[in-house]
């Protein structure tokens, strides 16, 4: 059996050449890089991924420890202007006055720990919180949520954190979610929410909103009863080397009303 | 363990310094309050928290035995023209003609109960009917409505005033669904729908649009079957410390339309 | 305990002064009666009542002998020009060489059998079926949808006409539905949608709306599990005797663009 | 019993006269159909059947070993121009340098299969998975939905090929699939989706609307619990015999934008 980079980097096995991938994957224009980024924070809101909260950051293709976020701002209020560069100690480079999102560290401790991961999605979309607070486990219904064969954690802050006010707002707390999500592809945090991440922008929002859709989809087939047959993970293994959301991608980009 | 003030007010612990913070928090502009009470009208029928039905005020900032209300209209069709100040007897002080919401005493006596309380939304989303008919209590799913931790009294309205047409249509209603309230952010009520308070108009519409939310995402939790991880109290008392539904609220105000 | 003339009607007794309240609720103005008509088409589709499918008649206020409604066609897409004649035989008096609705039966067999009633809905809202094809009875659960506590029968075509292509396309199966109607203001049909009736056509549009809003929200609380407290019969009776749905119509009208 | 030939059409029960039936329905102007088969693929992404992903195929008029289906493109974006013309070996007859669907297979080998279909569509709608992963037959709850009365077989893809990436990427899985189908109007794809066939573009057009309907409407009916009672075999017949969808044709066009 061959495994092939695509397939490993799919499934979550993304640990060997971070350094190379993450400069193979860098466009040659930022200036399209941060219009995707937009793109991505009024895709998030139009197909009910995010609302007021939540958010979507980049990895800077010039250089491994800088990621691109938006300042403090719904998502589906982002523009271009709004984008500040951020260090991997959660902190702006240059802030311009604007205050940041306080969940910031879920970004920048996962981009640390993660090299292979390029774009990173944190969200609370409703269908997904019952997995979060049950001990029924999140698993692939079909081939557009494949990628979750590979199995999605749930963050328990209060093993981190003991009594909280929820909010992921400092470097340990991000740490420690990045150890939870460990090499997956996804994340679901108790009582809170939902991170995803991916080598791309348009792959971090195909999963974001087919995550969400399995969500809906699995509670429904639990629903009728009786035994589920999931996505097998040889069948995810094998899906993962399709080209997943390119297609998608435009439409969702016209549909959100991004350039 | 020391409580701050901000805390306290959101957990619902309010009656400390009721005249304080009633003026503490008046804007300087009372056309902005009214605009913000239009616009509030305007977010809850967007967002789906009201139909043809429903109503929403907010305690004058210069007198707190006042209140404004729109006249008896659609939330959605409301414009500041609509708006009319009542007193606490829930009589309109210059009603111009106009016929008032039958259910005004819910406004009045829940003011005049709860001197914390700025703000007060009474709605029918269908989500909330199922938790005020059966015996399960609607309890925090996520930190979004963590405000629920202060738990959710359901009114029965028979116990008030036998059998009646279900509508909170006198002081005496009003004043016995402001008792079942006690010093909570919210009430069900049986066969109705509910009530919601808040110190601000942007909070008691955060707290209306999360409350749905929580009602809908605990309904598909106890369908996934086996035991419910809630917000713990103390978890719920630390995230009301936080800024809640700022950034929300830019966003609903443009996605209603309204300036 | 008085009974008043509205609340006997909207509990479903109707059949008392029949002639009396069908001239005494004639709009001085045809014109006016048809638009609303053709208002309650565009409503029933905005509001997802009727998909392609279902239709919407008004007793003539000229004759208790006629009925309007439209030609065969989509409500969405009906104007004032679509509206045509019938009368209680079920054929239009003029078809102006268009094509009608196969199941015209459906109102002319009501609009004989119930002179009280002067509005009738049928449609295939899809949360309406499940209630149709299993035992349970679909039950008010709040105030809105209060005049379900007269009970709402289900019409199994096959005791009527035994085998059939499930359709209403005769006077003998209008006549039989009617039967099954009785004096109630709303009727499902096994494995085919509903039948709603009412004095006018703002309270057929709201009774469908909330018929439907009712159906869902049983199911859910269905689904929370343990007993479920309905509205009673007397909360019913007295709710009854509010003016429903005026204030909601405006709003109806409205946000389906009609004038 | 007499059995036209249109309810045997519409009961799968094709295979009699499939030549003479693809030419009679051949329209006079291939640009009509065309430009259908454009406003089908508008109509189910405007109705939620289809998303980024999926496609809707017509036969020739012209020749029955000819089809047209879309290049690989977001069917919400598909134009004329877009549209391919593809032989029974699932290979663009002149590809103009576009790239084609994977899975046109799905389409070449039914109507390789079936002489009797005329369009052919294939979706992933959420509401199907729970039935295809499951062991819950899909049934017809209501007349609009009555053609799933002749069984909705499930296509098990490792029977056909073993581990696979999911994806009917290949004549044996086409014809595979095809084989599950059988003379059937639809099938379900375990973790995939499904495919809807019949003799015309709006037909299966209005199929694949109901048939989506109808796995949320069984869904819900399940939940309620207790027997449920299906369409019979001998309604459905007897509804086939019924004009299906061209009312809602239109409606669906103007809903979609088509022309």
């Amino acid at each position: 059996m061959t495994l092939y980079r695509r397939e490993l980097l799919s499934l979550g096995v993304f640990a060997l050449l971070p350094q190379v991938r993450a400069l193979a994957q860098a466009p040659a224009d930022l200036d399209n890089l941060i219009s995707d980024l937009v793109a991505a924070n009024h895709i998030l809101a139009t197909e009910g991924i995010v609302d007021g909260y939540g958010h979507v950051s980049v990895r800077s293709p010039r250089s491994k420890d800088r990621f691109f976020l938006s300042r403090s701002l719904a998502p589906e209020s982002v523009t271009a202007a709004d984008i500040l560069e951020y260090g991997l100690d959660g902190e702006a480079v240059d802030p311009k006055g604007k205050a940041s999102y306080k969940e910031r560290f879920i970004h920048s401790e996962i981009y640390r720990a993660r090299p292979d991961v390029n774009a990173v999605v944190h969200c609370h979309a409703p269908s997904l919180i019952p997995f979060g607070v049950t001990k029924v486990p999140l698993r692939p219904m079909y081939h557009q949520s494949a990628f979750l064969a590979a199995g999605v954690p749930v963050f328990e802050i209060r093993e981190a954190g003991g009594m909280t006010n929820m909010l992921v707002e400092t470097v340990a707390l991000g740490r420690a979610l990045a150890k939870t999500l460990a090499d997956k592809p996804a994340a679901l945090m108790r009582g809170h929410g939902a991170v995803v991440v991916a080598d791309t922008i348009p792959n971090v929002v195909g999963r974001s909103i087919y995550l969400e859709i399995n969500a809906r989809v699995q509670a429904q087939a639990i629903a009728l009863g009786g035994p589920i047959t999931y996505i097998d993970t040889e069948e995810a293994r094998k899906y993962a080397a399709s080209d997943n959301y390119s297609r998608a991608w435009e439409l969702w980009k016209k549909k959100a009303g991004s350039k």
